[in-house]
């Protein structure tokens, strides 16, 4: 595991870079909650429209800094970590190739072209793994989508930049799908409010993350498992993420049609786009604030708002606004 | 016609009780239309997710200045106007009554029951009319849609906004359903800008003020027209809004297709949650910027977002974001 100071210094370096991304509430949600305080940090507001541009900028600095800027990048993914390095290349003027699984959203494909960026279609995961080896081979440097320390300090970035902007959360809640979002934003807790609480989201159709932590070991999948939440269909996580999500002060497990309700419910009241995936932390702080005696105050990082027309459809196929949600 | 000074005592009057809202650009969509300046006025993310917040707010609270303060208030609306009376009400005290017609949005009646107002469902524009009366003759003081100076003028504020905080546009562009916010941002340009153009815009099938500045006067429908875009679903202009109307730049009327294809692409490039009422404006711009021949900036009122789970699925029935958009 890295110093937490490393998510201080990615700060530094990509912030200029980025969009300061706001801190959105709702003051209707508030008030059926009862007297706590509900922090969205809308990282769908993000450059490429989530939070994946932090972790990808702040590689390819890091490897600038130490005067070994990569002449050629590759990557795979299924959708977001594709622009995210598509974006970070795009500025940095180098030119990359991505690997994207067949069954990637065909708006983060178009999104990853529109920055440049080479975009391949492999059948399976086993190939991109296998091509991105002879991209390596070639010279290419490659960045993985959470298994890479800048990664995960470039994540916690947006965490901490709630905590500058004033937020001091008992608690933050964020999606799971390799790990290195959760285990970035553990970090900032770490350097700037050991006392806040980190919770990591997942949905019970992708749960290897919560299983891992039961099972002592990593358990995983071999297909990306069939969650609406296409922003956290990884395998598993890797002997790097895992020591991060040990840490956590919890894991919960959200039912496919919580994250729609939430998707639905966050879309009105917060009139933002929301991926599923972004609305998993909603899902588990519904959950946890209903256990608390006291007032609290709750971040939350909204993940991403890259949402296609097939994925809307699935969103609106009932409509869940007709009743309050149950908290 | 009411002086242009209104709009400004409207602003002062209202200001500190509303959202300041954001104005959002898309650098994607920038940089696709090549050279212009594209300023989205957030008035979705204004309270009730509208801008008619502003209208019914300053007409309540001028007559209080009046020292003439409604004891309670009545309203007919098809939506968003009904949930700025129920809020404005509510944020002053006083008791409403609101008569929906059938056919209105359940989202915007459970939002104007969540503050707090009686909500009665007719059948009939007529009935609706004729219950505001008697109303009105029990004492209930009538705020009208559109057909009002105190509307009017408070719904200029959202463009007086923009310019206080430093757009300079060449054009603003606003949808029009019954006039009041087409009028009242006219208004506003007379007052700090009179060089600005102001274009309204609406849907072919609500064509109504197109029609009645053609013909030299006022025609309209029957019934609500069918369109998608269910805020400017009015029947008619007044003789009020209509000396408004006269005075815009030009008006424009966009294909229903062409208002579900900006809706998706607004609500992906802006990440912000648009009624196909807010898609109007872009739609009209887009025509408008690709006859100019320098770099123009434009301004846009987003007036809302209050879409129901039914028109999300009409909104997504077909993927129109395959491809980049035709400018």
């Amino acid at each position: 595991m890295i110093e937490p100071e490393e998510v201080a210094r990615a700060y530094e370096r990509i912030h200029p870079w980025l969009a300061h991304t706001p801190l959105l509430r709702s003051s209707r949600l508030e008030g059926w909650l009862g007297g706590h305080t509900l922090i969205f940090k809308a990282e769908n507001m993000q450059r490429i429209g989530a939070f994946k541009a932090r972790g990808a900028l702040n590689t390819l600095l890091k490897r600038k800094e130490e005067g070994a800027l990569p002449e050629s990048v590759v990557a795979f993914s299924l959708g977001n970590h594709s622009m995210g390095v598509a974006w970070a290349c795009h500025t940095l003027g180098i030119p990359c190739t991505i690997f994207l699984q067949s069954g990637a959203s065909p708006l983060k494909k178009q999104g990853t072209e529109s920055y440049g960026a080479e975009v391949v279609m492999t059948a399976s995961r086993e190939e991109a793994a296998d091509r991105v080896k002879e991209k390596q081979a070639e010279g290419y440097y490659f960045i993985h989508p959470y298994d890479h320390d800048d990664i995960i300090a470039g994540q916690g970035t947006a965490a901490l930049e709630a905590f500058k902007d004033g937020v001091q959360p008992d608690a933050i809640f964020t999606p799971i799908g390799g790990g290195g979002l959760a285990g970035g934003s553990w970090l900032t807790t770490q350097l700037v409010s050991p006392q806040t609480e980190v919770f990591g989201v997942e949905p019970v159709l992708a749960n290897d993350a919560a299983r891992s932590v039961q099972a002592g070991e990593i358990v995983g999948y071999d297909t990306p498992p069939p969650t609406i939440a296409d922003g956290v269909r990884t395998l598993s996580l890797t002997e790097r993420t895992f020591e991060y999500i040990r840490q956590l002060a919890g894991l919960y497990e959200v039912e496919e049609r919580d994250i729609i309700y939430w998707t639905q419910w966050l879309t009105h009241l917060l009139k933002t786009t929301v991926e599923p995936s972004g609305a998993l932390p909603m899902a588990a702080a519904a959950q946890w604030l209903s256990a608390q005696t006291t007032p609290k105050t709750v971040l939350m990082v909204l993940s991403g708002g890259n949402v296609d027309a097939i994925t809307h459809r699935q969103i609106w196929a009932e409509d869940r606004l007709t009743k309050r949600p149950a908290l």
